[in-house]
């Protein structure tokens, strides 16, 4: 096996202006999710519960100056970090859409943020309002590190995006504390929620700061070695944030060296944020010994444990992954914020190594569970993505209680919205990559991009329902073009000639010159799709697929009932242009059998079966019509 | 509608001795059992968890005369129950089996016993033990009204079987006891695990006893009348048991007054136990507007909350009922106890109203979860019987922790394991019933049967694999047989000339001579059972079906892998004698057809299927032959 290291790279967010599908959600972003995420970390959006992220900064920066803290701090532990994911996705936006006032109101929120700085370097307002002598006392819960790795992120995001560095200047002097505590004075321990991690690596690859490399790999290398620490540690204190299970190493993914981790375990998003430094680190230091790890990891989750719609973490308890195959439609957890989490690390694998299914990973995730996160107009958000819902059971079942049948509005824990609001205001990063000699293009997504090398394309495609991928080129060099997994068939032709170039590891390499015309014809056929037979729960069932998105039946397109649909799946699915349903979309006529309800829970009369045209829209929209029946199984 | 109050009564003890699959249970709770289960409570079983059962009553006897109470309580705070029901089974058992040794171990523990009774009649070894002056304030969590419950049907049990009082005269002294606390010295509440109602009203039948009969009114009359009383008595002390939520309304049956209640609701044990009260002391005070709110109960319960199996109580959060038609297979509760109790209710409906499907759903819970919950070696118990079990996931999932693979031995809170014992004991209880001038065969069971009229009858059958009841009448009078709900044809012939008596209610009323010989023939076929499409999980599966026998699939009969079968329901099932599998049993050979497996988790490639004849054995023999595969439902 050959293995090309630090293989490509994320392009630079300057490198993309977006245009079609993803023009359209960075739009709604611009428009609604980020002006409502900015009311409401200041407490001026109606309707939302109280965030208090301003005032803890303000209230912190005036206890650092020996003021009254005025109400203190509110919030959960990990609060400031809605002020780095916001400012993340703001500074990612601003480089979409330039915006005076928006930039304003970010550089305002850094001085405020910057005035909560101790003079040591130390930026947390909990600790810094209600105890300064217990900082780094409790890694296992109070997410000191997970907020400052999102500060760090958003340092960078601003940095890369609009150009200025107060942010990112704050952030260097927090990782120079860090490093002092972590490393200088030898204060033991690793993060309770992996994040500084990546972050870490973001600010050294942006800044070359070494500090910062050291203290990620510092992080990695420790993490597991010692299974004991945070039962120490929380032997050595009197108080607790939620009483966590200090032993529970599964659930912090601190039971073995991570370079000996055989499988992903634990809370997931922890679990793909942690694998995603993993992978960065592996990858810019040509570590094959990591990267190995990483690839284990990689397949515990995407082989055997990961939802169709690319969701991952199944169970609500611990919001983590369960064992191998233990994946429910109804009572799934599958975090919004985890698929994202995906997303990064597959985009992390690519840079360690060109393989079509990294992408493909991350463009299921996306398309599906990350989008379905948001309500088509943007207001309103799941943290939890089932794949079945059922009024009357999801939402009220002792054990359905997660499963909410619509999305709600911001959550006091709010870790998700704003997550979606940074993936989706970056998505070049992830659509996008390139090496010193070539381009690539790894998810499809219209508009203009730049790259180092001086080469740049405009491309034009209605994905992901239209399957033609044209691709403009200005420059030269070697262009490569992902095959996504899916497409049964394809043809890929340059100035109307087509290529006889073979995929390599999912992707074709083609030499272009300034002016060629690149075309990618990808299968728009439907599809049905079968999960395997180490699924308990989805024997004998069927799902159907077109192009990288996951359909669903609603009630509301079926009678109001889904679950007396049975497929036919010998039969062929017809797609339907529906311009005016969910916001422009494509609706698959698939053939069924419609089954004979009985009044009897048990009944030896084999019910009747008549057949009938389903109706499946695309997961992404579902709970957008009202509550009803959802399913994305249905018995075949 | 016409109601028949009291309709029927069970038959005593002593009027039952059996014969056939019964009498084997029956000899294999004697020898086997019995005699462990007195070990456990002496702690002298080996591999048993530590019980202290009957030591607990020696510490309290001498607490009581102020001695030292040795090494204290120990235990579960229901602890004392052990003995109550290991009395009870041992009491019915010795009328199946006259055995002077285990009469005499009976006599020396009802000695013990009633050693540890207070002089106002007070009996529980926790408070005599622990605190004397914490009794009676902690309803909602410490049991005291549910030991004395178990204590009331022992000391019946005892007196009616064997024809000794000393117990019962324990414990009508301690029914003076709590009747004076909450009857004249106006004490509130009612127990927070309901099992005194219906020990009460057996108290008052058997003996007569105002006071019993006016104690049981009083908790069913006064529950869910003050939904706040335990929030009340919550807040009036400064310790718990275990920290239960006194505003569980639900959980504890106590938001509504009995009498208006719409469903079954939280833990599912305590639910049929308390409306096994409800329903005696409806047959036994002609209180039809209870007993309509029992049918109402009965309805939600046996029309949208019960599995095939007869298993209730679907979710494991609080051991309870969840939402209507939210019946997993996988994650089910259905404890063996719920089974037991609502076999009492069932009985004790048929006590207001002779109507078969009360009987229907005895033998359901019977043949099915309660035989299951029974190792066929007598030695293992489930205390959760799911319906399916994947090892790797079930015993494992942290959703799936309690399902478990295997029977364990005793339990610490070893509730089902003697429930189990004195069910099977006194069985003819709920097979046989009578009123004044009719006798009734509820359920069918080899032996010999006496009414109080002066008839008896012989009864010969194979039940539950042969399917021709035999009765040889003696003596005259009028006769009830029941027609199973399942059974699509059947025959009653009378001295071999076809009856052409139709069912009423589900019986069929004859009037008989002496010398009658009566034969029942019931239909023998095996059949596919489908689920309402009302349950979620089980849309497109069957199930299948012989007599009162809900069969399986195990993976040992299966090549090891069920997941894979998929039935074909348009072709016969075929009963196949296997006197040497399982004890004995009917295999079925069920027609099928095998998937093909493959590698990816998810594929459009439709899998192919191969024509195979699957092999089925009954629910209650399952997990017998080491972890394996099990399934109750197919795909269709």
């Amino acid at each position: 096996m050959v293995i090309f290291m630090k293989a490509q790279k994320q392009i630079s967010q300057k490198a993309y202006m977006s245009e079609g599908f993803i023009g359209k959600y960075q739009k709604l972003v611009r428009d609604t999710v980020i002006p409502y995420q900015y009311a409401v970390l200041n407490d001026k959006a109606d309707g939302a519960e109280k965030s208090h992220v301003v005032q803890n900064f303000i209230n912190a920066g005036k206890a650092l100056c020996g003021e009254d803290a005025g109400d203190g701090f509110y919030g959960m532990v990990f609060q400031d970090s809605d002020a780095g994911k916001w400012i993340e996705a703001a500074a990612y936006s601003l480089h979409n859409f330039p915006d005076p006032e928006l930039e304003k109101n970010v550089d305002e929120l850094i001085e405020i943020i910057a005035a909560a700085q101790d003079e040591d370097g130390y930026l947390n307002t909990y600790f810094t309002i209600k105890d300064k002598d217990k900082r780094w006392t409790n890694l296992l819960e109070a997410h000191e590190l997970y907020c400052a790795g999102h500060m760090m992120e958003a340092a960078c995001a601003y940095y890369e995006a609009v150009g200025k560095r107060r942010l990112l200047d704050v952030m260097l002097k927090n990782t120079e504390h860090i490093y002092k505590i972590f490393i200088e004075d030898g204060h033991g321990g690793f993060p309770g929620h992996p994040e500084v991690e990546l972050a870490l690596m973001k600010m050294y690859r942006l800044t070359g700061n070494e500090k910062c490399l050291a203290l990620a790999k510092h992080f990695i290398n420790t993490r597991g070695t010692d299974p004991d620490y945070y039962k120490r540690e929380r032997a050595g204190r009197d108080w607790t944030v939620w009483g966590n299970n200090a032993e529970d190493n599964d659930y912090q993914q601190s039971g073995v060296p991570l370079r000996k981790a055989e499988r992903a375990t634990g809370h997931a998003v922890r679990a793909v944020y942690l694998y995603t430094g993993m992978a960065d680190l592996a990858a810019e230091t040509d570590d094959t010994e990591l990267y190995t790890a990483c690839k284990r990891l990689w397949e515990s989750i995407t082989k055997r444990q990961i939802y169709i719609t690319g969701g991952i973490g199944s169970t609500v308890i611990g919001e983590a992954f369960s064992v191998d195959h233990d994946l429910p439609s109804d009572t799934a957890y599958a975090e919004t914020c985890a698929s994202i989490g995906l997303m990064f690390f597959a985009s992390r694998m690519l840079e360690n190594e060109v393989r079509g299914e990294y992408a493909d990973v991350m463009e299921q995730a996306f398309y599906n569970t990350v989008l379905a996160g948001m309500q088509l107009d943007g207001k309103r958000f799941f943290y939890v993505n089932p794949l079945e819902v059922i009024p009357g059971i999801s939402g009220v079942s002792p054990t359905h209680r997660h499963d909410l049948p619509q999305r709600p509005g911001w959550y006091a824990c709010a870790c998700c919205p704003p997550n979606v609001a940074r993936l989706i205001s970056s998505f070049g990063k992830y659509a996008y990559g390139e090496s010193s000699d070539t381009a690539y293009c790894h998810l499809f997504a219209a508009g203009k991009v730049s790259f180092e090398n001086g080469m740049s394309l405009v491309c034009e495609t209605e994905y992901p329902y239209g399957f033609t991928v044209k691709y403009k080129v200005s420059g030269s060099g070697r262009l490569a073009v992902r095959i996504p997994h899916w497409s049964g068939k394809f043809s890929l032709d340059v100035n109307g000639n087509a290529s006889s170039n073979l995929p390599e590891n999912g992707y074709i390499y083609l030499s272009v010159s300034d002016g060629d015309e690149v075309i990618l014809t990808l299968d728009d056929s439907p599809r049905f799709v079968y999960a395997s037979g180490k699924i308990p729960r989805l024997s004998g069932m069927a799902a159907v697929c077109r192009g990288p998105l996951v359909y669903c039946f609603e009630g509301i397109d079926n009678g109001g009932d889904v679950l007396s649909l049975r497929l036919d799946t010998g039969k062929e699915i017809i797609a339907e242009s529906s311009p005016d349903l969910l916001g422009g979309t494509v609706r698959l006529s698939v053939p069924a059998l419609k089954i004979s309800q009985t009044d009897s829970l048990y009944t030896s009369q084999k019910p009747f079966s008549t057949p009938c045209e389903a109706a499946a829209v695309p997961y992404y929209t579902w709970g957008n019509r009202g509550e009803n029946q959802m399913r994305v199984w249905i018995p075949d």
